[in-house]
């Protein structure tokens, strides 16, 4: 697959290298299109619709992605985006005063905030165990993360791939792990559907959230939360609604709770088998191949412009299609925006504890020109000192 | 003008006499165009849009409401329906055990889950007032629900206009009432912006959540929440995210918390300016008193027909664009299906305690004709024992 061919499956702009996909995606043309005719169709008839022929719909999504990460359809329900996942959760998470929920300090800042809220609540900790980087091995992150378990760990929250930093973290050891201790685990995979992998079964993560406008090109506001059988019944809706002591309860209290959410444009949802065949078509695993090669053929290149290390081996373990790599600015904003109007290049950069990162995403519509643009802006940059080097 | 040329200007199905507006609206053409438009713009610069474009048009369409409903812009945010309002409102009142929240047993079932359901978590009690029926005045209303009153009152939660009993209630001498006593007032306005005049400065309600999505016709999953100055900052977010603890704060604590959600698409929401326009072209004011002016005609021959009286005077005061009338089925669903598959008419049948209700609802594309169709439907389906009669 060329995928220069590829660029034109996509709305965005053609004048700007778009190096954020990381960030909110971008919907795959059929994809879109196809989520506006559902929409048209709802207006059409918007009482069959809401009612019946969109919840069949909502039903074969459902069956699309729970066979697209290998979980049963029942176990799998629609939320807006793994944040509203992560706020289900921390807010029905059985936690008692002194009890800690284990993570990094490397997690999205979103999640960070409905843990803190809800462990406050709830006389818990959340405790953000300080991770050293860069990354030596797997083991390396397994050893540093399992020093914080302790007889007090109820829950371990992580991420599958960071956000700021971008690193894909050994979640099934991790999983294993926490298994033999009895002790659950929760995975932000925001970032991991269509762009790594994803076989829920054999992760064993007892909860998952992931995005599907992210990686897997869906419209915005498409996203699923996963919870095993044992733990569903814990979890109170967030919103509660007509599914909460419901009228008419359908075979699962899971899905009364978490789907029937009140009015809502739910047509994002209904792309999902639409996004799955798009990627089928194009061969996606070897699209990501190409964009991961691209992503390491690049990721020493900055790190030597920045004066700086990777932050885990250069390696498919720790990297996929997207890069961190440190960076030393005064203002954050003015740098993006110098990024954006100066240069035409859509990149983040990234704010994690004292430490700014800029993080590239390669997608099917990238292409090494992409990169070398931004290569050439941020040169350019440290040359007028708006980029600092150590 | 002639409702017939407006008939053109939604996107519904032109062989189903649509006599259910009140559940879902349906958009007006421009609008949903507006909106689709705002999509594909999202997906040419996703990154532009989400953070910056997207965000002053967000701040625009407030404006735009604020001055609808007129009210401070920065009183009002944006939420996915009125459910959504209330379940803020419901999780963050501070409620000690034994306070109660005075309502009606005319509320919407999905309200008075979040109210149950926050209640019983505080130990407060969720006291709905049975009204009796028929209303004989306005002053009947008052009457019955001020007997419920008492010491431990902390909140009145009240329909603008009921849902399946389609009335419009006396919401301003309750405000009134309310803050003689020291009692804030919250109103569920699901049914009333676009629909009736709404001056929320003029009501003095404490808090207020109104549907765009009805009969302000703009896509689903867009409406809003007002909370006064006062109460404001009681209110947590229901999704815990960014705007908490905010890194850069705005001038407004309740816009951070309620209005950052993470990733969606806000889309619907930008369209309320549209809407307004629409409206506004179409001299809504008139067109909306020749649909009441139809619901009213039609209102005792649809009585007489199902042996029963209105459940209100058949004035301005307690109906508008919605009618309801007790009808006795065995199986609702199957009636309902019946009215659609069969006759070509799309209405809802209406549960509300042991009770059911038929509903119409007539929008600027009815016209007699369609009364005429279910007036005769009703009238076979009598004759067939489908609908009985007392």
């Amino acid at each position: 697959m060329d995928l220069f061919l590829l660029k034109n499956k996509f709305l965005l702009r053609k004048d700007i290298s778009f190096l954020n996909f990381g960030s909110f995606g971008a919907c795959a043309r059929p994809v879109f299109e196809r989520y506006q005719q559902y929409q048209l169709e709802m207006e059409e008839e918007p009482l069959h619709f809401m009612m019946e022929k969109g919840l069949a719909y909502l039903k074969q999504a459902r069956e699309a992605l729970a066979k697209f990460i290998n979980c049963h359809a029942d176990d799998v329900v629609y939320v807006t985006n793994p944040s509203y996942g992560v706020n289900i959760i921390a807010k029905s998470f059985p936690l008692q005063p002194g009890d800690e929920v284990l993570t990094t300090n490397l997690e999205y800042g979103a999640c960070d905030r409905a843990w803190k809220y809800y462990c406050k609540q709830k006389g818990a900790t959340y405790k953000q165990c300080a991770i050293q980087l860069p990354l030596q091995s797997r083991q390396d992150f397994i050893t540093q993360l399992s020093a914080g378990i302790n007889n007090k760990t109820r829950l371990i929250f992580l991420s599958h791939i960071t956000s700021a930093t971008a690193l894909k973290l050994p979640v099934e050891e991790i999983c294993a792990l926490a298994r033999k201790k009895n002790i659950p685990v929760f995975i932000d995979g925001a970032h991991a559907p269509g762009h790594i992998q994803l076989d829920l079964a054999a992760l064993g993560a007892d909860i998952y959230t992931g995005a599907c406008h992210k990686w897997m090109m869906t419209p915005k506001g498409s996203s699923f939360l996963y919870v095993c059988k044992e733990l569903q019944n814990l979890m109170d809706p967030l919103l509660i609604s007509w599914g909460y002591d419901a009228i008419a309860p359908s075979h699962s209290r899971f899905l009364d709770y978490h789907e029937m959410q009140g009015t809502r444009d739910f047509s994002a949802f209904l792309t999902i088998p639409d996004a799955i065949a798009f990627m089928q078509k194009y061969n996606w695993p070897e699209v990501s191949r190409q964009c991961r090669d691209l992503v390491k053929q690049n990721a020493s290149r900055f790190c030597d412009l920045l004066h700086t290390k990777p932050l885990a081996p250069l390696t498919d373990e720790f990297i996929a299609q997207m890069f961190s790599v440190e960076i030393i600015t005064e203002n954050t904003l003015q740098l993006h925006d110098l990024f954006f109007k100066e240069y035409k290049i859509q990149v983040p950069i990234m704010q994690l504890g004292d430490k700014k990162f800029l993080r590239y995403s390669i997608q099917a519509f990238n292409c090494q020109h992409d990169l070398d643009r931004l290569y050439d802006a941020v040169k350019e940059l440290i040359s007028k000192n708006i980029v600092n080097i150590n």
